[in-house]
C-alpha cells in the first residue's frame, strides 16, 4: 500500500507515526513545497519517499494536511492525478468552500472531507505526535458524496487510530468550529497582543505568568499561515463569534463598572458548567 | 515551630504539604470558616489540628489563604491576636486595598505583603499539589513595611519552598497583574460563556474541544468566590485592560471585515513572541 502526505507537519507526521505502527508494510510517501520539512520528515522516519504530484498516480491512500488555502487550491489537481480507487482525505478545519469547489469534481466520490479536532500549538515535522488522534473526534461532512468502499476504507483507517467519528454537514461544521476553536485562537492571539503590548518588560510577563496567563494564551503561539486562511474561509462565522464574544466582554465590563459584583459572580459561577461539560476530554500529550 | 493556615485550600493545602516536607518537625494548624474542607484537610494529613483565631497567639507563621474580600476583613484581626514574634503572610491576588487596610496597624510589621504566582483551576483541598511553589516566582510588596527579623524568616521559608522572589510595590502589582492574570480570567470565562449560550448541545462543545478551546477555557472553572473580591478590589485596572483587549479584539473584526487578511497575518504573526517570552515557564503538574 501506497500512502501519500501532502504536507508532512504536525498533523502529516503524527499521521505518518500512525500509519507507520498501524500499517507497517505500507510505503510512505511525503510532498511537501518546503524542501527542509522534507528533508526532516525523511531524517525523522516519518516518510520513506520524498515525492511530488506526478507521483500521485500510485497513491492508495492520499492525506493533505496543509493550510486551507492550499487545500483549495490544489485538491482538484490531486483529484486529477489519482486512480480510481484512491482515497484522498484532508485535515483542514474549514469545510464548507473545499466541499464547493469540488462539488462537481469527476472524481468527487474519491474525496472524503474530514477534521480530526486534534493538534497543538506547535507545527512542523518535527511537532509530530505518536497516538495525535487516538480518543480524538474526526468530523467527516458530505459522507454521502463519497464512495461506499472508500468510506469504508476511511472509516477502518480513522478505527485503528482509535477517533471517535462524527457526521456534519460543512456548513454547520464552520459554524460549530468558529465557536469552540476559530474564536479560542482569536481571543489567545488578542490577550498575547494586549499583553505584550502593555508589559514593554518582558520580564514582568514571564514572571507572573504562571497565573493562568500561559495556558489562556498557548494559541497565540500557533502558526499565522495556517490560521489567516482559515479566518478568511470562514470569514461571516468568525466574525458573528468575535461579535457576540465582544457584547459578552462589554456587558461584563459593565457589571464592574456598576459595582454589581453580585451579577459579576453569577456570570462565572454560571459558566462553572464548562467544568462538567469538558469533563473527560482527554489531554493532548506534547 | 506552629505554623497557622488560614485557608485550607489548594493554596494553603499546597503549602501545608510544603511546610510538612520542610519542617517534619512543625506543628500544623487549620483554620478555615468551611468545616468540610477543615475534616477533608485533616483526613488528608495536610494539618494536625483544626484550630480557631483563639489559638493565634501560639502562632510562629501563619499564612492566610482566602479570598481578597476577606483577606481584608481579617487580617487587622489576625494582626491584633498574634505575638510580637510571629510572621504572618498572604497570598492574595492583589496587594493595594490590603496594604492600605494595614498600613498603620501596630503590628504591620509582623506582616509580609506575598503573592505566589502559583495555582490551577481547582480548588479546595484536594486540589493541594506537592511541589506547587517549586519555581515560582513570589511577589512581595512594601517589603521595607516588614520587620527585617521576620523578613529573614519569610525569605528563608521561601527559599526552601524553591521559590523565586519579585519586589514590587502594591499599585505597580495590581496593575502587572490585571494584565497578566486577571484579564486571561476574564478572557476565558467570556468565552466559555460565548460558547455555552451559542452551543446548546453540548455534546458538540465536548466534541470539538480538543481544537483548541479547553486550554483556552481552563481558567472558567475557577471559584467564583475567589475572583468576583478580586475583580472588585482591582476595579480600576481590570477596566483597562478589558478596554484595551475589546479594543484589540473589535480591531482584528475590522481587518477580517475589511478583508485585509495580510494585517491579520502580521497581528498574528508578531504576537507569535509570546512563544520566546513564555519560552522556561515550568508547567503547572495538575
Amino acid at each position: 500500500m501506497n500512502v501519500f502526505i501532502v504536507g508532512i507537519g504536525l498533523i502529516g507526521g503524527s499521521f505518518a507515526k500512525d500509519i507507520a505502527r498501524l500499517y507497517p508494510k505500507a510505503t510512505r510517501y511525503g510532498i511537501d513545497k518546503n524542501k527542509d520539512h522534507l528533508d526532516e520528515a525523511k531524517g525523522l522516519g516519518l516518510i520513506h519517499h520524498q515525492a511530488t504530484y506526478e507521483e500521485l498516480s500510485k497513491a492508495h491512500i492520499v492525506l493533505i494536511a496543509i493550510p486551507v488555502d492550499a487545500l483549495v487550491a490544489d485538491l482538484p489537481k490531486i483529484l486529477d492525478l489519482i486512480q480510481d480507487d484512491c482515497l484522498v482525505i484532508d485535515a483542514g478545519s474549514t469545510k464548507a468552500l473545499v466541499c464547493k469547489t469540488v462539488e462537481n469534481h469527476p472524481k468527487r466520490r474519491n474525496y472524503l472531507a474530514c477534521h480530526p479536532i486534534a493538534g497543538t500549538e506547535f507545527s512542523g515535522p518535527s511537532a509530530a505526535i505518536d497516538g495525535l488522534f487516538d480518543h480524538k473526534t474526526n468530523i467527516i461532512c458530505e459522507v454521502e458524496k463519497t464512495a461506499f468502499k472508500l468510506q469504508e476504507t476511511a472509516l477502518e483507517l480513522f478505527q485503528n487510530m482509535g477517533m471517535r467519528i462524527r457526521y456534519m454537514n460543512a456548513e454547520a461544521h464552520d459554524k460549530h468550529i468558529a465557536y469552540v476553536s476559530h474564536l479560542s485562537h482569536i481571543s489567545s492571539f488578542m490577550l498575547g497582543k494586549t499583553v505584550i503590548e502593555k508589559e514593554k518588560n518582558e520580564r514582568d510577563i514571564f514572571d507572573m505568568a504562571g497565573s493562568g496567563f500561559e495556558s489562556t494564551v498557548r494559541l497565540a503561539k500557533s502558526s499565522p499561515a495556517m490560521w489567516t486562511p482559515i479566518f478568511e474561509q470562514n470569514k461571516d462565522n468568525v466574525i458573528e463569534t468575535l461579535e457576540e464574544y465582544i457584547q459578552n466582554l462589554e456587558a461584563f465590563k459593565k457589571l464592574i463598572q456598576d459595582d454589581d459584583f453580585k451579577s459579576v459572580y453569577n456570570e462565572m459561577n454560571n459558566t462553572n458548567r464548562i467544568k462538567e461539560i469538558l469533563k473527560g476530554i482527554p489531554l493532548t500529550k506534547s
